[in-house]
């Protein structure tokens, strides 16, 4: 187990690295407290633990009876009858971080068997991606694949941050090297866990696989892959997925990833007793989630197939040598 | 509980019942196995049970050795090692009878609680429903909601079955009544579930919460629903859900459904020698999955909020009460 | 999947057989409703269904508002707030069936890899089966290994019939052939889950492994099990399980079966409004249910065994060959 | 929530307090990471964190390479094919410090609804408690509720230590004021919760309810706790579950105790090998499990009772209130 790739998977998602991401500065050091002996997994589980440095309670005080928009605020308050008003909990984006540990060991074990997952920023308000170099989107501060977009997402986001604004965008994951038959029928599907890991991460509010949207208007004829030659499929529009179960093409999924709700302007908010405050909020917040989100993305994606790759391999009482 | 409402929502996704659906006759009778004292539940589990009636393994005979375009086909053979050919099983949408059966019931309790979800058709090709009534939704044979793009959805139908091809499009479910307070964050959030639920569906491909892939391209100030009083928002571009938790508006869900991959047209399909055969299959198809998918998609989304309910349910300690 | 095996583990724990277990007819047919292709497994759940035949829902009229010693009614009606009098549900006996049918299907792929499991009994009354012949048990009425003890224990049954009374006894469970490296620490440690397997049985008020009881009245130095030759114990008192994993000795469980709470005689029951009256009951019930237990307990054991070794057998990712 | 109940009950299992329990000295200080604002949990996770600060692993470096008898050493590198060889692990009693926490917790939680679950010293050798003070119990050094029992339990325990040995004995748990109705049938009966609850303690080899294995010897008319008035029982054979359901009763539970594996005799040890080796180990150990054992038993019936109470607080859509 590789410790130190673990943390630079946490450094991508780190915020207080570039101005295009929130300025709190955490140092997000990972460290393990059990299920090592050696450098090697016992089978013991293994606990992390990173430890949040940087909280600030007192920037949140003043929220402690106000409901701001496009937060959870409210209904969190309605769930328990008690809400931690306080940032850098479940609630914040900072859960993530436990994410991106477990995703990035589970890409170890992953790349053990020849599997590749990158999560990258496919587009920023219009500015999109045309190129896909996953190499370069690793180091990009936005996580973006294609240097020339990049420039122009950078102008949105510092556009939005002049505003007091925020903006959204899609961000994609693609697994390549994934063998045919991981994923179970019914409601162990590879895409339903995979919606359900992506749409679990704060800010998300789509998630298609392959074409996705665009194959609601086409017919048949032009949705279906069709067989090229040893089961390879001559397209890709189903992202790698049929029926629940991979195919052997490399999966693709994109996010729809809404603006970052906290904005510097001025916002109609409920306070506690029902009634209507218009006020902004400070804090500091990114101006948009997408390059962290695409790090969260990665983690989810590598954490389904893991499991589907456990569940598949199993011939336990030898039944195939017979 | 009402058993004649379940069989109502059955005959909802039944096949055999228009020519916009598959030809295959089945009656799809629920019987009630356990659970039930005198039409009252008994806190046992309740099983039912409905029959396949119309099975005909000899049409699949053919395919014994073949992989289609579009179907789980080769992937299930490389999942298990062997496949069952034979059609109307957990592999064909004829398993989603028992998620129709389950979401009745789960909209009797939530019925009893004010919780109303409908899901119907809203786009088919590029004919889209721009009107909703849900009354006549339930009663279309293509479950849409608007009774002029419903000509134009028939139109676009025959169009593909005369051209021996199919049409995708796209699903919506509505749930009204949802008071705010229903998910728990992380993993368990609201939206997470339903993303599992609807992308568990055979046929689709792409999920999305209120206004989804088009709050990719927006900002902050007009993305954000701000509150108008009494905790209500102004606006439902959220879906209902923020955080994953519900915020007390309509909870709103997309589904992109692709055209059905069983096609009349010639296509390349694999051997299980690895040889590719263009041919074209016969067999008793939808046209459009969607009219289906509508009644599975409000079933998921019933059965998640239900469970939702039962999570939120919560203060057996009588803590609220001191 | 041998189907018959099946059937021949249902007819040892059906009823009606001999004057030693309850009168009630049941032929007890166990129907595959999936996950069988041409006789192999699909990888499809396996659904079998065993119908009741022999309900006489009539005979528990006189009980609807009446609550048994020795039963869970009143337990059951506090609860649910409701409860299903009727006999054959899933609190009695009957639901055994679908243990007894789960669990030969368990010991069929454990067979296939060296291990047996079997059920017997080891005393009723103060009759005590001294000797251990598993192959006669198999045949005995009595599911007994010692046709000595077995004339002994018929005796005393039939004595409390005479009484219309019931009697109780210990049932033993042994598997041989189990490896070491079975099971798994903590919460899910192999005795654990056998415990909880053989108490969740009607009737069964005490479970131990290896010497059990006795060996909370002994020393260290005469409770371990050293070690012979080649990690072979020279003793088994642990009953092959230490820390909650195996050691390749063999398996050894007993169970405390408390007496059929249904006698002839008269006992003081409750009404439903809390007064209490003294009364018989009648119906078809066993004197003593050691011999139909023996054969749920050998079941859940080979259950619980199944569990271990498909959690065992996991080396996914090949780490083992580097 | 009461932070110092929790570290009174860590308190109670924690080594190195007397001469009766392992000399190792873990102060055991429980630090809250998450899940309460101003002493009130909020529904999030409640994370405890309690560091091992005595571990010695050098203690244990002569063992890497050896297998000691009554130890799961030689089970567990059989099944991860590594083994954790340094103390305090979960493979180590110490594991059961969080089982503590946990169930102190719970107990809080049952308190506030008038159930006290209380663990004891029933016997150690043949020295047995025939009184039951648990206000004495709670204070004694053995966790032992009989005061003149108490110091026969010492002078046995001080024998075994003298002769480099170790002795077991017998753990009670009990739990009043727990109405009736909590449990479910089948595989969640509130019995067999608890077996496996208590039987994944270290060193627990049996767990009887009520009379246990005593009941196995007596006839129906004996064993049925027939009904009083008002739905109390005359007698408490059955320990207060009858299938698995509460009901109304005081809840009895007895654990068989192993005597400690570790002792100071020379003993025939395999390694990795396969030779035997003949020696005695040091260390620091108890010379009898049962006092600790005691504490650990009473959390894990308290959570399955917390458990269960959840479970059975359900009445969510209000149907009785109709």
């Amino acid at each position: 187990m590789d410790v130190a790739a673990i943390q630079r998977d946490l450094d991508r998602r780190r915020p207080g690295t570039s101005r295009y991401v929130s300025a709190r500065e955490e140092r997000d050091r990972v460290e393990i407290l059990s299920g090592l002996l050696d450098g090697r997994t016992t089978g013991a589980p293994i606990a992390m633990i990173v430890k949040n440095e940087s909280a600030r309670p007192e920037d949140y005080e003043s929220l402690k009876e106000l409901f701001r928009p496009g937060h959870a605020d409210y209904g969190v308050y309605k769930r328990y009858g008690i809400r931690d008003h306080r940032g850098g909990g479940r609630l914040s984006g900072r859960e993530t971080v436990a994410r991106v540990a477990a995703g990035s060991l589970a890409k170890q074990m992953l790349g053990s068997a020849g599997i590749e997952v990158s999560g990258f920023v496919r587009q920023i308000g219009n500015a999109r991606a045309e190129s896909v170099d996953l190499e370069y989107a690793r180091k990009s501060e936005l996580q973006c694949p294609d240097p020339e977009a990049e420039v122009e997402m950078k102008r949105i986001i510092e556009e939005a941050v002049a505003a007091r604004d925020s903006v959204g965008g899609i961000v994609e994951v693609r697994a390549t090297g994934v063998p045919a038959g991981l994923g179970d029928p019914v409601f162990m599907k590879l895409d339903a866990q995979i919606a359900w890991g992506c749409m679990s991460i704060g800010g998300v509010k789509g998630v298609e696989i392959g074409d996705g949207f665009a194959l609601a208007g086409m017919r048949g004829s032009e949705a279906n892959d069709q067989f090229k030659d040893g089961f390879a499929l001559e397209t890709n529009r189903c992202g790698g997925i049929i029926g629940g179960i991979s195919v052997g093409s490399p999966i693709v999924v994109r996010l729809a990833v809404k603006p970052t709700p906290s904005i510097g302007q001025p916002q109609r908010m409920a306070r506690i007793d029902g009634s209507v405050v218009e006020d902004a909020i400070g804090g500091r917040h990114d101006p948009c989630l997408c390059p962290r989100v695409a790090v969260v993305a990665e983690a989810m994606v590598a954490i389904v197939l893991m499991d589907a790759w456990l569940r598949r391999s199993s011939d336990p009482f030898g039944f195939k040598d017979r």
